[in-house]
């Protein structure tokens, strides 16, 4: 299972503190963090995983690994820039936001596009023509978030597993 | 100048009008139009510059240029999917919103981070942390919205040969 | 008609002006001329179109046009790098490749991939295994490629045309 | 170390078996193996990797990881198709060519253009005019191929973190 962690490359301690725990949490429940590779946010969920033995992937957006935060195992390197947001959360089964700017939007607006899950922490709220959007799961503990990306991750796997068979 | 006309390949007949006049009045500038090629929002923007003698690029996600929207002078066939949004919002000096679900809300996000200006019709408004991202501008009208983005544009242009210039 | 130019963008003064020269008869014909928007070759042939009143679009790597050659008419500011290289072979209906380096390279490769007609003027040579592949369409002048190129850009937008009728 | 392994999707029972040694050696080596993620060589390279306990990771083109051959044990999902290739060989510090047609040539390309040394077996051989260039590095069996893939990951290794001290 592969869970995506969106945010900032620069954050306030609170959200590092957060981001470390969801990290912690996802590598004790055996999932593969997939982030943007780059510091913040991406930073403290790679470093939370490692702390626990898990797995991380960085997806960065430049033309060399050098700028991949030291937590990430593996670094993916794919020379496109910004355009990489996409593939951060196409490669997930949930995706879980902490805070975020307009990088950290565009991912969400993928995600949800996708029909991939995103389950958000002291992020954005969004709504159109006057009409609130709770497309964004939102929760108030690093605990929240992760039980509830395992569980939505689990069903989507599921059904992909089910469409495969379909085909 | 290019402004990028932005919004869903399937809209209201309200959303199709508005988009079809901010497509006439950008032609009557002397604007061209960029937008992601296909329906919708984009087919009529592309509509209403052709009936003024403007001209439209279309930005398109797929391989090749059958899905272009008849209006499209110029079919650009990215072959990268989604990620083609980046280009729509990146090749503009300003960017006009109008209605638009999650792959509208990912231009709009794209283009915030790259401080291009964007005028909003009825569409996405954010908020962060409870409080609201005054980021788009919003206005009420075709006419104000191309005026807005017109000369948001003059001016980023300016701005644009002003950094060339002192390199 | 869109038919792509590609070459280095640093050339000899040989390729410049057989790229000037491609780009002048591809203006007289009524093609529409694409490329990476940098210099060398590239400009070379924006400048031939230009002298002849064709239109040019320039499909650039970076981050803003400020990189395009001065005879881009249409600035495609890209973001993701090299990759762009795909978008500028798979929106024409047929290339012309003037020398190249590496980068050259991957064009020809993805056109050839995509069954796009390669014509070619002192540019790459290929085999695999030992055995020539001849897919390439070597030619010895300007008017010989520029022939070349309009004669199977025709074709292919015919038959792009009766596979979309036939759909 | 990240080594790509690059060739069709559908390929000879010889190739295959080539693919499966690199895959098994590579991985002997404490190797990463990154690939394109679909079938015949890539398939067949993970399953060599993973016959020895290695790590895989596959960039896919498409927009889910369905298509991912069953020993990917990373599928990255990039939504940007055959602009993932780009993709694949700059993550890596060295790259392994077997076979290939177009797809596998712009790999090539992309990793010379990128100084990514590349190492070929019954692959393509490429001159410019009329001049052989031989930075594809040609070798005749699987061993060989391997030795010298991770002797020149090694030096690119060194090579970056002397870079990145130095800045």
């Amino acid at each position: 299972m592969i869970i995506a962690v969106i945010g900032n490359s620069s954050c306030s301690p609170e959200e590092a503190k957060l981001a470390e725990s969801v990290g912690e949490l996802l590598a004790q429940r055996g999932a593969t963090i997939i982030c943007g590779g780059l510091g913040g946010v991406m930073e403290a969920a790679c470093r939370g995983a490692k702390s626990r033995g898990g797995l991380t992937v960085g997806i960065l957006p430049g033309q060399d690994s050098s700028r991949a935060n030291p937590c990430v195992d593996i670094p993916v390197v794919t020379g496109i820039g910004e355009a990489r947001n996409l593939a951060v959360v196409k490669s997930a089964q949930a995706v879980i936001a902490i805070g975020g700017s307009y990088g950290t939007l565009s991912e969400i607006a993928y995600a949800l596009k996708g029909n991939i899950s995103v389950i958000g922490l002291n992020t954005w709220s969004l709504s159109r023509n006057g009409r609130e959007d709770d497309s964004i799961i939102r929760v108030r503990s690093a605990v929240e978030a992760v039980d509830k990306a395992i569980s939505l991750a689990k069903r989507r796997k599921n059904y992909e597993i089910a469409s495969l068979r379909s085909q």
